[in-house]
């Protein structure tokens, strides 16, 4: 182990890497760990370093290391439970290039959030391939095409990387608010996803999980404004 | 000394390893030394890195280096008296695996704690095994299976890194308040671990310990509330 | 990667380098960009290094690595869209002049701003050469001559790195208030660039929007003297 | 100077190396710097490091490192004028005991502070030897055997390293408030040591500096006191 | 540049070097470039180090390193315009020292300011040397003998090694405020110098930059007192 990172994984042949690591509205985290979990694919392989804080992630009763890449046929996603400093990314992308470049990837896809500060009704995914004639996929895919903006981290980073090598390679981001866990973001981004590979997978649990989400937040509301309403009220009847 | 760490440990053959770093509740750190104690194991080894603080941990008279291994028979105890940052903690981990791995051990048990914040009547110990199989032996033992969760530091990486060189490897977490030592879930602990290892040990020496803190705790309680009463008395006399 | 700086650069015969490094009121980051705009060039290479931070910089639905070079003929100018800490910036001038000597040249011109902190009818473009004979073809060029002072960053680094290698070296610094973005400044500085080298642009749509920033900017002092105005009114109106 | 650190100093037969590195009531700096000078110790010797900041300590017109040794006979006293950080710290006491350990040293005796925090008519002396045997030596030195504790820095890590190479290693430590420098307790631990070592010194020296601070404290009291009781009497003639 | 610095300096036969760089009063800094000025020094070598922030000195309209030596038949003056952090002169002091060992270096003669806190008639310039009989050469010259104290720095360091390597060697401090920079200092510092080294120089624009500089401070002294009593004379005309 002396080089910083290393990459244990398996010969896969024409693989289709899709990346997860966690970002805004841990889209991308939630996107890899659903797909790992619906298309019930194995752990496959792991980012090994010194760097990366020691530690297991337990799941199903068996424990993991944080960095992991998970497997089937050959699809594999990349998902990482911790936030990963930059030099460490580097290094991970420069490695994982090189895996993706010797085992002539089919495509590499990142997947991201973009923080909108905002809802509305139609949340968009933004896309960007390595070269132009990709995002033209991107479009019959129903991304819209980022034409300006900066790709921080992982994703950022894999995208250049892989698109210099002539990988065919994209970064998928989903619309979301920015301060909480988006699945609806996600689930936006897998139909995206679904057209540009062939994985099937229903993201209802996804949208089960927003709307979830969304009841709670929506009745905390509902309460707060009530409680508002009565000290309001109290008020009055004291003063006035 | 040109590698960041170096182990220093005789040939044990097929050994048991049980590691107490100290963490929450201090569970791993006070089962380490008690077993030490209690079995009157001798200090057979000690981990060399110019990284560790400078310091002798004086024990009945005699000076110890702050991370060493205790032994006797087949089994090996590693204590540290001081907090092993994250990359040291990766680094001894790797030469421990290492060494555990040309000796062929029988098994490696970490040891730790799990904070949850309030206090029941049966303190449960949950477990995880590197492998599915290991988990029944887990059940068998007493310890509740750990479905998911993250396990910190050297017991999360030892867990990881033996397993994957097909060691027996455990980890053993003791429920405990968490903001405090906890002998009693220490004691929890050692009961599982005397099903899971030919150790022979009574836990009575720590039940005791628990008892006493408890009591001082307990006495602590009760003279603040005497106080607050007669506050509320001579509140009340003056204002009502 | 073992170097922690490599330059990604093909043949350029001759070269007329423009660097333009963000700095006081990003007057080089404005000439670099709006010179690889106006002048149609290529991306034509980049700045490889574990320490850049991991990202892409979309532009025109296409991404790119956030320290770059465009080239045309033999001009090459080179952006950076972060900053760039002081030791990376020593490794990537080293590289950088070890090209341009390899090169053969023809000059390598450094822009930046000077921050004076007040407005003036003409703001004027300092200069300075690597060798005294240097600094007549600045003043026939419209600079003044910059007798005392530091220059930072990139810019002094270039500067004293390819004139000790013989080269035909300028940092040229455009006057500037210091606290905001100034394509004013960038203007006065292209108008001196245009005389030392063969570059043809018109810098008519840096002023238009440096006179879009200054409207604004009025528009705005205008509306808060207004406020005061009312506001004073009204207190005297209740006061006096 | 490609090791961190380097030693510079002569051969010397089986020396008795005292160590008084800065530390609790400076009593090792104290000490070690008192024997050097009423012994008319030479300096003989300092440690090379770019790691140590860049001075020269000016003692009786003649420039000096600040990690040095003093040597007469077979007497060898370490001290240091700054504070050492861990890490230098153990690379030091690497390369000392590497010297001790050639050089057959007799022994090898650090000194340094223990804190109590109140003052009582005996201050201490505790000792504690790297076997179980020299503990004996050190209770019939006059030192009270120290059982349980932490001896941090240069004298905790000279004493556990050269313990390991069979060196006759001593802690001494000598009880004192804590919050300044303490002559009395260096002339306390100097006792002990004269019975350890061929040393012969008087500690009177000590003895008057530490009643001179004594007295000074005393008539800090003294006068502090009197001004609280004029304040007290004004307060009275005043309010009462 | 595999070394983290390189001095590149050419041959001068038995230099006598005198170090000016920056410290307390900025003593040292203001004699250098005094030196380099008045005796019409020319550039002739510099420090090259990726440590050293990226920057250039402009002087007289042309560049300079930051960190340079200027020279003058075989007198050297080092001079620096910047803060050099402890590791970097370590190393610089090292490169420095091998060079005068192999020129065979006359003197070595470190400037530096000593701060007092207050002024008084004489202020007195401190001397240093590496070894006892160089000191008589210093009260001949003017300098009193510091007997005790610790040099920080390049001076401390310097002073320190080159005496190690067999070198005349001194140190000269110059009695200042402490808290601005101090020409009259540097003046007095020279006034010694002029008797140790064959230069000759008159120190009156010092002494009239320093005039200057007093008699703006006292302005500012006379007019705030004039200030406090007209606001005196006010207070006391409404209230009293």
């Amino acid at each position: 182990m002396e080089k910083p990172v290393k990459l244990v994984l398996p010969e896969v042949k024409r693989p289709i890497l899709i990346e997860g690591y966690p970002g805004i509205g841990l889209v991308g985290h939630i996107v890899g760990n659903f797909l790992a979990k619906e298309l019930k694919m194995d752990m496959i392989g792991y980012v090994e370093s010194p760097f990366i804080p020691p530690m297991s992630i337990v799941l199903e009763g068996k424990p993991n290391p944080p960095l992991r890449f998970y497997g089937k046929d050959n699809i594999i996603v990349a998902v990482a439970d911790i936030y990963v400093p930059p030099t460490l990314v580097n290094e991970i992308a420069r490695e994982l290039v090189r895996y993706l470049s010797e085992m002539k990837a089919e495509k590499v896809i990142s997947i991201g959030g973009i923080g909108i500060g905002f809802f509305k009704d139609k949340m968009e995914v933004w896309g960007v391939g390595a070269r132009e004639e990709l995002n033209k996929k991107l479009e019959e895919a129903g991304a819209k095409i980022l034409q300006y903006g900066s790709i921080m981290g992982m994703s950022g980073k894999l995208l250049w990387e892989a698109g210099r090598e002539g990988l065919e390679a994209y970064v998928l981001l989903g619309e979301t608010f920015g301060d909480r866990p988006d699945p609806r973001a996600a689930a936006n981004v897998i139909e995206v996803l679904k057209k540009l590979t062939p994985i099937e997978v229903s993201t209802e649990p996804l949208i089960k999980e927003a709307e979830m989400i969304e009841e709670q937040l929506r009745k905390m509301h509902e309460q707060m404004e009530e409680a508002r309403k009565r000290a309001q009220k109290q008020y009055e009847s004291i003063y006035l």
